[in-house]
């Protein structure tokens, strides 16, 4: 396994596997690497011979200084998952060379990045278009790989991707989940007792929606109540945002459904250190398209 | 000469040239080919196996509809330029094809984009940084090349290279000119008579305030004046601005200088049609760098 600091001698590696004939898939990470990350790697290995694994903590999409700096850095655990995972080369520039002085060009993705945790989080997707601009000018992937967890962040991508004309495939890859449920993050270890057994109401949440379209709910306003009815089973979640979006525009869907939408959830919980910004989930799921009255 | 339409095959070509150890040069048009042009594809031509010239009127970088409309459009003559030159490959894509339904992603070079031109056509550089980052993407060059005499658009493009690192060498060509000094441009086809005749005060500017530091005047206010006391000499020429900048950073000049200075200069003249907007002409000089007191 190769590890670039420097973004010139990655180019010029992928130059070299191209000239090969080699493919090449990109997983974009922050480090803190779990299982939905090696799901990740997995998928990249699987769509190519060379899979590069990047890890930076991009400043430019935190929206606070405490939680950049509470962001769990674990560089030689990482390293290792990477080398279990058959990871071919890490990329792990400093953010002084990924920002130099007077860095000022950025990618803006600009409706989809308002709504949901847009809004929540002003210049979060900003930050995440220009730095995954940057890593496909680096490690110049066929394909790179993301999250469906982080599904605002996909859809983001897969539109900047498209609207630039990046010659590469965009994979998602569905949630990893611990086994009562909860979607792996790397905030999770911000969770202690009581709020992490309560963190589960996200996906009990979602479940009870999908269940409800599948016994034919097709009110948007009744799937919400639903959802909404199963986080107040969770005394310690504060909710940040419960919304039925497109999944593809994210524009806010009302009434009826006739189409898959995206039920996406953002929550608080406190942090078990007791000190800084309270703990952030998010999870999400699209729902199967309603079937037809005389189907059902 | 090879004529592309579409993006995905002229990608899948630049792939196979890079493939051969080919080196690509790309040179971003608007068309109405002149010997401006002309040069820059000689230089990429010195650099480059391969050059592509892209023709592409960018609806993006216009603020006004009359002057998208009025951009001379002159294909075949812009065709066999080409030819005549020795390029290999013409990218000429449509506007949908850069600008899809639902298109929301742009590039933004912040600070370089605000002053000069930039106050005079807001949005315009926004234009300019997207559509060159998606020419890059599609011809994949390994060199670009931009003429001198659009400054602040080279120091844009500059920038953005280097902020989201692009694998690219940008090259700028010194301006062309007419046997009279009139800076080469698309749009000189617009001025007829008293106007065109009136129109070389700005290279005629230039030349006096280079003279002057070159006989020693140090004060930006004084070569301001002097340029100034040069464009008053054209009764038609209204101007738009006349600046000192610092040539990489664009910052705004003033007192003693002591390094080279961006002169930048922008008129407005009577369109020869007498309809549409006046015409816009743009010129510059960086200035050399004064000699100490004891060297002069």
């Amino acid at each position: 396994m190769e590890i670039f600091r420097n973004t010139a001698e990655l180019q010029a590696r992928a130059d070299a596997a191209r000239a090969l004939g080699e493919r090449i898939a990109l997983v974009p990470t922050m480090g803190a690497l779990h299982a939905g990350h090696r799901a990740l790697m997995d998928a990249g290995r699987a769509r190519a011979q060379r899979v590069c694994v990047s890890i930076f903590v991009n400043p430019t999409q935190f929206n606070s200084a405490t939680d950049l700096a509470a962001y769990p850095r674990t560089w030689e655990a990482d390293l290792e998952a990477c080398r279990e995972a058959g990871v071919h080369w890490v990329y792990a520039p400093e953010p002084g060379d990924l920002y130099p002085d007077g860095f000022q060009t950025w990618v803006d993705v600009s409706e989809l990045s308002e709504p949901l945790c847009g809004a929540a989080r002003p210049g979060h997707f900003r930050g995440v278009a220009t730095v995954v601009c940057k890593l496909f000018l680096a490690a110049k992937p066929h394909v790179a790989v993301f999250g469906e967890k982080d599904q605002q962040q996909l859809a983001v991508v897969r539109r900047m991707t498209r609207d630039l004309g990046f010659d590469l495939e965009i994979v998602g890859v569905p949630t990893v989940r611990e086994a009562d449920g909860l979607a792996l993050s790397s905030r999770n270890v911000h969770l202690a007792g009581e709020a992490r057994s309560q963190a589960t109401v996200l996906v009990r949440a979602l479940d009870a929606a999908e269940a409800a379209v599948l016994a034919g709910e097709t009110s948007a306003d009744a799937l919400l109540e639903i959802a909404h009815g199963e986080l107040a089973n969770a005394p310690l979640a504060e909710i940040d945002y419960a919304e039925l979006r497109g999944p593809r525009d994210l524009e806010l869907l009302c009434g009826p459904l006739d189409d898959a939408a995206l039920l996406a959830l953002a929550v608080f919980f406190p942090r078990a250190s007791g000190a800084g910004d309270r703990v952030r989930l998010i999870d999400n799921r699209v729902l199967p398209k309603p079937l037809p009255q005389e189907e059902r």
